[in-house]
């Protein structure tokens, strides 16, 4: 059976020696995790600009100094190797996948941590509301939209939103406690439409799985951390890294 | 009897043209009025973190890119002309004021568009609360704390307050009506103890100026825009350029 770990400091660690490898999904409960993009320092301006400017898709939770590795959020951490994997982007192309960093670490990066959806999943879990792809042991559905974001500099593209079935009951009380979490992609940016996005069909989704929506349910959508990947990448930044799927940088902050 | 605006385009306008020279405060009623810092790009990632990490005394409302006059929450507007009155620091020190800055500009030049207070006091207003300095017509007191900014870069120093008279039992409902405001500096940074801030004497405030405290009455504290200044001015930047007291960039957007 897989290791579990509830201590956030003690999942790093596991991660830097190699021997913790898969999705935090579901570890160090109640601790915001963070998506993860590093970009050059002549790049930084205007993609901290590009998030501050969609911070539905881009929520910061901490952006750390030029050539720094230990966030604020997570004392003892190293950015560098702290996560279970890595996607290295070189001129908009995903040039590799890695479990650590450390070698390609220059200190004119900048490590930008963006808000990710598991803080609000939880809370929306312990209010009651089933969330179909958690059941189901999926990845959440996500799809590009033609909602442009706003940009900024080089940065602009796209906004990326997840979506869950939510029965048309619970809605209004899901909003609710979604509001709470503003560093977490805060309330849906669209109830019940997928047309009015852009999005032509739910069962196709473009990263993540689908999932069924059923006859007293609507699609609800929230913008999506993936949105400041897709830009950057769409962008063809010399160098971005990001984290690898699921596998995400997990802080001490509490949600 | 001097002329009152409502439009803020025409506000802005009179502004350029030099017919209109005095505060802002009451004018362009239910629109977002903001405080002005330009820096030169240099300095402007370092900035913009730092107003990211202290998003009570320093909420952006909008960032200029590098060079740009023509603000989006003001469509038409040039940054460098339509507010009533500017300051010109120069290595920490003030150098200047001045009607417009359009003899300064430089391409390299970025402009900060940081939340007022003017939205929320509206809406306290409206409320049925009273404020005290607007009352006798009075600038707010403000103080600086002894409470570090989380630091960025440069940039680092102590946040200033403003601080309010509220009835205790309108204390909880000012709080709410605040929270609407997150642009706006939000909820108070604190309720009731200037000492836990630093502050000797609220009889003597650092900018702005003093009211009475009445009995049934407690001091509550804001987050303050004055910050950026205070910051700016203590990290010596090279150049800087502010809005003059009072005299804010009115903007399109509603409150």
């Amino acid at each position: 059976m897989p290791i579990h770990h509830d201590d956030p400091a003690t999942l790093r660690q596991a991660c830097r020696t190699g021997a913790f490898d898969r999705s935090t999904a579901g570890h160090a409960p109640g601790r915001i995790q963070a998506n993860l993009a590093i970009l050059p320092q002549a790049d930084a301006f205007d993609f901290l600009l590009f998030c501050q400017r969609n911070p539905q898709a881009c929520p910061l939770v901490e952006v750390l100094a030029a050539g720094a590795r230990e966030a604020l959020a997570a004392p003892g951490s190293d950015i560098a190797t702290d996560l279970p994997g890595y996607r290295v982007y070189r001129d908009g192309q995903l040039a590799e996948e890695r479990t650590d960093v450390a070698a390609l670490w220059r200190t004119d990066l900048v490590a930008f941590l963006i808000g990710c959806s598991f803080s609000f999943e939880s809370a929306l879990q312990d209010a009651g509301i089933a969330l179909r792809h958690l059941q189901l042991g999926r990845n959440v559905a996500m799809y590009r939209t033609d909602v442009a974001c706003t940009p900024a500099g080089r940065f602009a593209g796209e906004m990326v939103v997840s979506m869950r079935p939510i029965r048309s009951r619970d809605v209004a009380r899901v909003v609710e406690i979604c509001a709470r979490f503003p560093n977490a992609h805060g309330v849906p940016v669209h109830v019940g439409n997928p047309q009015a996005l852009g999005i032509a069909d739910l069962a196709r989704p473009d990263y993540g799985d689908a999932v069924e929506i059923l006859a007293d349910e609507v699609p609800v959508f929230w913008g999506c951390g993936v949105t400041a990947q897709w830009v950057a990448q769409r962008s063809a930044v010399p160098l971005c890294i990001t984290h690898a799927p699921g596998k995400m940088f997990v802080t001490d902050l509490k949600g």
